[in-house]
């Protein structure tokens, strides 16, 4: 696949996606938020190959979504971890997921995974996109506008 | 890039980036929700070849995230337009403009892009997560757990 740079893009939905828009990179933060945190565990979750995982890994670290801690079992292995900016990726996870959930068909006999809430065990709610004054909006009523 | 079929898999996320897991098709996307329709628009706007525009765009109909349809001038074009299914896409594109508009450096010299609200052309609230009782919750305090 071709892929043209878009960093020096105006909008940000193009920016977020040259730095995370590989569809490896955004399973990895899934993982990692699921709290994975070693190579091998990614690995064997996503079915990929050391090549392919150990370029996502240092392209992640590289733009600071995942950072290098020492094991924390005190081996000579690496920690990967989310930083603050890695974290903030949930929202984009969240709205995968319940666009998938919502709007493609489940694969037969397979159960259904959603994100719920730690401490009660139930699914979140839906996210709302709403005004600044609190308005409800649909996807028809906003826009997309450079504003300075 | 070598990519894996994900379509069987239970994480509605990895289903969901089966999908639309693909840079092009999220900005198809965006601008299509810009008002967008014809090829040759996509083409100018995305900086893309008609080769990988063609494919993405056919796929995107296979996928029922777009429609074709008669152009609207009466013209022999075959316009493209959102489906419901789609425009649910909204708020994917939410959370990524979003999470490039508070981590990643903007271009020197660059407009910002934001969703405002067509009404008065304010920028939206940011995302926000809450459980079925309403609590705001972040990152840490969801899992991905199936439930079915």
């Amino acid at each position: 696949m071709r892929r043209k740079n878009l960093s020096g893009e105006t909008c940000p939905i193009a920016r977020t996606l040259d730095v995370i828009g590989d569809w490896w990179s955004l399973l990895i933060v899934r993982d990692a938020l699921r709290g994975m945190s070693r190579f091998s565990e990614f690995q064997k979750s996503l079915g990929v190959s050391k090549n392919i995982l150990t370029r996502r890994l240092r392209t992640l670290v590289e733009q600071g979504v995942l950072e290098q801690v020492p094991a924390a079992d005190g081996s000579a292995y690496q920690d990967y971890r989310l930083t603050d900016k890695g974290r903030r990726l949930f929202y984009v996870l969240v709205a995968l997921g319940q666009w998938g959930n919502e709007n493609l068909e489940r694969p037969a006999g397979q159960p259904r995974s959603r994100f719920v809430d730690r401490e009660h065990l139930q699914p979140i709610q839906r996210l709302e996109v709403h005004a600044a004054d609190g308005r409800l909006l649909k996807p028809g009523d906003t826009m997309l506008m450079r504003i300075d």
